[in-house]
């Protein structure tokens, strides 16, 4: 297994990890892992203890520490969810924050060399992005490519990149109908590609293997309310991909999909998937239109202030769907204050 | 070489070739082109022969017979420049087009195998595209892929594709002060990916290696007025990309990018290019916030009727750029009238 050689931004980069079930997890990522700092966030049961190997520099939460530290606002961070995981986003003090799933391995490119994913979510993070205009050749900023004939000179700047969405190798992440009717499906194609995803076009964001700069969008990673106590699971990194989208938009930051790849191990249960998830089959069809028609006001100038209206929209336009939106919007104000809170230096930042 | 086994659509769809120069060219494509009729159109001096090998099903058009066919509505049709290939998307009476340059040769897949350009195109092209929502995973509709989670099952059914772009390796598709600052780069990557440009977004589409659906976007495959006599060389395949993706994005039809790939033999004079091109270079910087601002009104409910509202709005909003746009808005509408002279069926057919 190759290690990299030099670690890239190993002092502005946090690796932030929901619950840690499979041990082989961490030991197979070692080489690529090691030199950052680790935040993982326990998702059930606090008396449970969560096994690190030897050589990790990591701290870990638990939910009698997100009480501890947040006070009344823990009630904003899901409970037996993944969606925990955003709290270490929160806590993090570090620009970049990459978080992945811990069933999410080591995938290999097409040469079957160990694919370093983290170089490349930073590569990615660190050129900008070209939402404005689509260039065929995908990523103008990767060696080897540029702009094409045709591309505005004036475009080619590009605008800063704020989120890096990694893909997945056998595993595909499909939805429980999906799963149901194709439990064989395996991904195999390996797309050498990264490309930003154009302006006012929303996507499926998925929370397995992402990354993003907190310093310019890190106040919308909210993953909402999932698990105990939510009629809804599994659109928790939904949930953040089109508000984050909306107000990347309208902040002029880019938003890139692609590689780098990781192999996804196992197939979560369609059935458990099912249930968690079909409340959100039904609702996301009135969800995103109302993503999609969001114009937000001029005067919102920093991500918190594009969150907050945005709960603001939530409430007025989706509690009629189901009370649950009502508890969202006001989960997602309570957010923005917790994060306000442990991040006063950046409160009110863009 | 690998010969298709089933030559797909051999009765509706029609392979144009701006004069074929190159003597190889025919030749190198033989197993893929024979079983499909070819519309040549002679770019420059009408007495000179083009040689097509034996075997080849073929009719040529030179200047003179588009003079005779088209009367004073010849003038639409630009002289001495590759652009005069919409000649042939007129006179075609199939269903599909695929058009390429003769320099344009063909290429191999990373496992060495010859990539058959025709039977990709038409697999994007009978298979929906996605424009609404992006999916990660790319075009859904391929082997081995579908929507991933999140996806709005409603958006799944997708909408009838109507443009197929495909690439180039070897000598990418760079204007000539990109051509100029990397005179060695090469495009070796690559990219296993088909997807839909999403709604709202153009692009910078390439005349190259190009496939649609002639009953469904024909009427806007205008290349516009280039070469002898004109202002401008080089933005006949820009022109007709962003116009066809605007009236895409009204009627409700896709555009599809990525593969197949062609190789790209040889790279034209930078020195020339730029002569052809500077124009265009600043004049872009104007025409493509023109188009993004575009929004036809809901009576444009075909192709033609889009296409001549478009003519109207270039004479209003560009004209004022130069006097060229005024003289093209006119032969906009020429195009159409042509369009509808030699295509009375589909006359204002959509």
């Amino acid at each position: 297994m190759a290690t990299p050689s030099t670690p890239l931004l190993k002092d502005e980069l946090d690796i932030v990890i929901p619950t840690i079930r499979n041990l082989d997890f961490l030991e197979m990522w070692r080489p690529f892992f090691q030199p950052y700092h680790l935040i993982i966030v326990q998702d059930g049961d606090p008396t449970k203890t969560i096994k690190v190997p030897e050589g990790f520099d990591y701290e870990l939460y638990n939910r009698n520490d997100i009480n501890r530290i947040l006070g009344p606002k823990a009630s904003c961070i899901s409970f037996k969810d993944s969606a925990c995981r955003c709290f270490g986003y929160m806590v993090s003090k570090k620009k970049y924050i990459y978080t992945i799933d811990d069933d999410c391995f080591v995938a290999k490119n097409p040469s079957g060399a160990d694919i370093d994913a983290l170089e490349q979510h930073i590569k990615n993070l660190l050129t900008p992005s070209t939402p404005f205009f689509f260039n065929t050749l995908y990523d103008p900023f990767r060696e080897g490519a540029d702009f094409v004939r045709g591309y505005p000179f004036s475009l080619r700047e590009g605008v800063p990149t704020a989120v890096s969405h990694g893909l997945w190798l056998n595993i595909p992440d499909y939805d429980a109908p999906t799963q149901l009717v194709k439990p064989l499906e395996r991904n195999t194609r390996y797309v050498d590609a990264v490309l930003t995803i154009p302006k006012g076009t929303l996507f499926p964001m998925c929370g397995m293997n992402l990354a993003f700069d907190r310093d310019l969008i890190g106040p919308a990673m909210y993953f909402g309310l999932m698990g105990d106590g939510q009629p809804i699971g599994r659109y928790d990194d939904m949930w953040a991909g089109w508000c984050v989208k909306v107000i990347c938009d309208h902040l002029g930051l880019g938003v890139k999909t692609g590689l780098p790849y990781i192999y996804h191990s196992k197939a979560s249960n369609p059935f458990v998937n099912l249930k968690k998830e079909y409340k959100g089959i039904f609702w996301q069809e009135e969800i995103i239109p109302f993503f999609q028609q969001i114009n937000l006001p001029k005067e919102c100038t920093t991500v918190q202030k594009c969150y907050v209206e945005l709960a603001k929209l939530v409430k007025e336009k989706l509690a009629r769907i189901d009370p649950y939106f009502d508890k969202l919007a006001d989960a997602m104000v309570t957010w923005i204050e917790a994060w306000d809170e442990l991040n006063p230096a950046g409160a009110g930042k863009a």
